[in-house]
């Protein structure tokens, strides 16, 4: 087997959203292991939103990405050697192995080791991974959902709405979805089990499709978008409400801040609340979240969709298609079989 | 004695800060009392900031003022007569008495009896009043200091600043005021104990003002004003920084929301949380909150300014006063010695 390592590097910061042009393909050999690593082939890339954020010279939760480097992307694979007693050959792993073929890497680098044989690889990147763990803890721990509540998710079709809806089902909520497009709405209702669902491309009135979806007012907003989507549930915002700020996908840059209106007349008449969210503060309890989603999934109570590419010369091109909205589901960047 | 109750009434809704022409003085006679029913003299009247809120059309936490109608207000007086077997003639109470000689009102006016005699009454309706326990379950229950913080106070001099930053440095943290003129400055740090104090006013660059008094970022910010001193301390949020919305006395109207900068994507990356606060939540736990301050004042910990003014004359101009900023306390209207 050709032991050559493809690698997308970073070649050029983009001012916004990154595209195809702002990497490049390189193939190196594959580097040799020194004591405590080990070499992980990855089967499965992830592509996300946050990876904006990560290629971003602005001030943000991690430094960017250095041009030239390797483009930062959690993976799932297979060790194929290991020289760290805590890992041994065919071990399924995940973590942050990057945009390429083969990852040497320490342990700090490996997310956890999968346990779920039963189920997919893939699934260890979408709703068993970063974005399941992510709607487990925004929602449980930041937006605190009771039974009844009212819970209004954006990009509710995303790998991480979808699941933010299903969990808030299970923890006894009405849920309210918004994505863009009927496609998108239809796999929310169908699918995903919201109890209503808005286009907000289709609607020029997103303010009375909020009010009209959420007659009692929204107890929680899980949010992955700021701007006018926000700026809409804001005004519907119930006494003692939360938004969860887990995305702002839908401001494009943030070099200095945009405008919008100002909240804090309605947080205080509401006694409401937003709070930024980040999943790594959770990595301390990342089992605890897994475990649990993953029997959901078993048990047909959790579903998921899933938007693969195959082949590593789909990677540079794929965050921007993620904010074009062209994905069904967690776009995954397949290496092989 | 005359028996005839002079009352300050609304006359005209105002479009914004309530002024002098926005009310008239009547006098009416004294109501017989009914069964269940206490009679008060009023000493104090209370003048706040919230009166414009409570004089607003803008949906609000309260129902409007109506034309006509005796000023809502709190007081603090003594009973003169009572049919209520809960009140005797001599007790001291404070309570919405409304901005008047006299009040004929319910057990459920009533928001104590002021059981602190070795203090002076107009206490009760500062720090020891709802200035004070607004300060208390503000700061400790919604801004959750922790001894080392740095706790940001706007309108650091008013009665309820100048409490929270006071229980914020009996709490162990770090405190720094923002007031306007360098009279509440030194009345900030002198008087109120703040460890670094910013005259808003005289600071062409508020950012960097803010940016030397808190080098290690802002923790918790108590605001009252939204605005632009609200822009620029937000800035300067640290990591899970709790900002407690308070009051909004800044901006001068909410009818529709005014612009101000997106928030949304620092609370994500310093995952910091911006919360609304309204004491009245908390009128099940008011006399844990008095009792602790009382003894605060008794131990010379807790100290408070009044701005009295002498006659019920005084209080149709008393708050748009407030919003200029002439007074250096507690403003309060006595009608007697």
């Amino acid at each position: 087997m050709s032991q050559l390592n493809r690698q997308v590097r970073l070649k050029a910061r983009p001012a916004d959203i990154p595209k195809a042009e702002h990497f490049e393909i390189v193939e190196n050999p594959v580097p040799v292991l020194a004591d405590g690593e080990i070499l992980v082939r990855n089967q499965y890339l992830s592509v996300e939103p946050a990876m904006r954020g990560w290629v971003s010279a602005v001030a943000n939760y991690s430094t960017p990405v250095g041009i030239g480097e390797v483009m930062r992307a959690f993976a799932a694979g297979e060790v194929v050697a290991s020289r760290h007693q805590g890992f041994a050959e065919g071990d399924k792993v995940t973590g942050l192995f990057g945009w390429q073929d083969f990852a040497v890497v320490g342990a700090q680098a490996v997310t956890r080791k999968v346990a779920e044989a039963d189920l997919p690889l893939s699934l260890a990147l979408g709703v068993l991974g970063l974005n399941g763990v992510t709607a487990y803890f925004g929602l449980l721990a930041v937006g605190e959902p009771r039974p009844g509540d009212t819970v209004v998710v954006s990009t509710a079709a995303g790998s991480v709405g979808s699941a933010v809806g299903q969990i808030a089902r299970l923890s006894g909520c009405r849920t309210v979805g918004i994505a863009g497009g009927a496609a998108k709405v239809a796999q929310c209702l169908e699918q995903f089990g919201f109890d209503a669902a808005i286009d907000y491309k289709a609607t020029d009135d997103l303010d009375a499709a909020i009010a009209a979806a959420c007659p009692d007012g929204v107890d929680v907003y899980f949010d992955n978008t700021a701007g006018r989507i926000s700026d809409a549930v804001t005004k519907h915002l119930g006494l003692r409400a939360r938004v969860v700020i887990c995305g702002t996908a839908s401001v494009s840059s943030w070099d200095s801040w945009p405008s919008g209106p100002r909240v804090e007349r309605h947080l205080l008449v509401k006694r409401a609340r937003i709070q930024g969210f980040l999943v790594f503060d959770y990595q301390a309890r990342y089992e605890e979240a897994v475990k649990r989603l993953a029997q959901w999934v078993r048990e047909g109570r959790l579903t998921y969709a899933e938007d693969i590419l195959d082949g590593i010369d789909k990677a540079p091109g794929a965050i921007d298609g993620l904010y074009r909205g062209d994905n069904r589901g967690k776009r995954l960047i397949r290496l092989h079989g």
